[in-house]
């Protein structure tokens, strides 16, 4: 009896119960009492309790391949009998060849080809059905389980905790807007609309193929959310500067800087891969998800580098079987 | 006493006090009422309760021109001095000299150009400050009170009734983004991250004017959210379509018919200008908020026509004096 009260006492008291206790830990909860306790020098309004978030590599896995990449290929197959040209094109060819050697270093116009061919042409409404039919089937290569259920639980729970603190949560992300906001809300319980990403044009037609107006999906790329675009696009989706934010690669670098650089309290951080065992260790020379700078600017501006095998007891939750 | 309480019980009972009793205000109650009680065969989830606002014209005045309009030659004129070389090259000379009909008559690139010589060159944060400096003492060529003060009062009343039935409401206007986001919240209860418009390029410096990181605003325009662009643009930062839309112009028509072309319920109007005594009145023929095209849709597809005139009690709020 004693002993369930304590473990009760114990969950009302750990906001983030798959953290390992130390200074990391630690830091997050002082910074959020700091900002949210009333009469506090640091007291900020609700209003200003904005926190961002990178995703691949941050809320969820990005290795081998960012999840949106794996998307793209399986959609080149599934539409190659419809495109006989391909057969003998790179790099569509590479892709139904299953040579991703030779896609991977065939530089950013061929794998932005990729994206437009298996990203656009159909309406904004049917391109989800199609992402949420994949995510509903596909597996991660390694982890034989759904990439939805590849996000990181002591992420999860900080999004939890921060919104029980009056925090607005946003992804801030390189990956595809559309793509994310799919499996957005269902996993990480955030609305399309504090869904930032990278996005091509739309076009609107009045009468679409069933009759009612739409939005086609177009080739081409509009905006790119990622390094120096992450700021520019928090400023043109929230219009107010962030007071935390967490990342994990050079392409944060910015939006961290951004946020750090504020005129009040901010808190900022990187999650560094160090669990090659229980998911992956990569960054200074990593293809996806490199961080190098970000590390050296965190070191000297003494940002939170979160250790993956240190800092998180389990890494995922406990995958329950087919969704 | 017994008329007392009557008073209040009418104050409770209607929650757009400043809209004549009518079919107009019965329509929008009644939709309200049937998306929001449980078991309504409409019923919508808070999330899908999405209201999207024009804002010149359909939240506060637009005539005789566009308020930033306004402010955009007025800062002309006070970096004047600064640009020597405006005072004989056209289209700065017609704006120093007063001369908004050949101004007008410049075309589009011209305006461009006013918007960009008095838009750019600075930080957001800079930015802001300049255009919240100026809201304070400009005031309206006519009624001679500040802008902010000519919000249509009977659209702040239906703003809070949607907000107090769940609905999240959004701006989603052809005007600047950060130029509406300086005085939305004051005067809309509209936080940034709700209000979509126009933008220009922005570039993130690691180290700025201050020693700290800054987004520099460029003279580039990125995305105009207007006609055909309002769908992208709500598609791109909100990623639902909206239930509810109000407009009043042609640049509002794309907006109104994908907002009413949703599988479930939704609620589509347009404010007609028809009070020159009161306000103005202007549609077909205007230079600044035509309303033609969308007009003969609103009659096809019985959409909800608000008569100014008519259906407004007090357009204004009583101007209490200096903010």
């Amino acid at each position: 009896m004693i002993v369930a009260l304590l473990v009760a006492a114990a969950a009302v008291a750990d906001p983030l119960p798959s953290w390992t206790d130390g200074a990391g830990k630690k830091s997050i909860i002082d910074f959020v009492d700091r900002v949210t306790r009333e009469g506090s020098a640091d007291y900020l309004a609700s209003r200003e309790r904005i926190a961002v978030f990178d995703n691949d590599g941050t809320l969820w896995i990005e290795q081998p391949m960012y999840v949106q990449f794996a998307f793209a290929l399986d959609r080149i197959k599934t539409l190659a009998p419809l495109h006989p040209e391909w057969r003998t094109t790179a790099p569509f060819k590479d892709v139904l060849n299953g040579d991703s050697k030779a896609l991977l270093s065939s530089g950013t116009h061929a794998l932005l080809q990729v994206i437009a061919g298996s990203h656009s042409g159909m309406s904004t409404e049917d391109f989800s059905t199609i992402v949420g039919s994949w995510l509903a089937t596909a597996k991660h290569p390694r982890f034989q389980r759904p990439y939805t259920s590849l996000a990181y639980q002591p992420m999860l729970e900080l999004l939890d905790y921060l919104r029980s603190q009056g925090f607005k949560t946003f992804i801030v992300s390189g990956g595809g807007v559309e793509f994310m906001r799919v499996f957005a809300e269902q996993v990480y319980d955030i609305p399309p609309e504090q869904a930032i990403g990278s996005s091509a044009a739309t076009k609107f037609v009045a009468v679409g193929t069933n009759g009612k107006p739409a939005l086609l999906k177009e080739p081409q790329i509009e905006f790119v959310n990622d390094g120096p675009g992450k700021p520019s696009g928090i400023n043109r989706f929230i219009g107010r500067r962030p007071v935390l934010a967490f990342g994990n690669s050079d392409g944060d670098l910015q939006m961290l800087q951004w946020t750090a650089g504020g005129a009040g309290p901010s808190f900022v951080a990187l999650i560094h891969h160090t669990d090659a065992e229980r998911e992956y260790a990569y960054d200074r020379n990593s293809t996806i998800g490199k961080l190098d700078k970000a590390l050296d600017e965190a070191q000297r501006q003494r940002w939170l580098v979160v250790d993956m095998k240190r800092d998180w007891q389990p890494i995922f939750a406990e995958y329950q079987g087919a969704r």
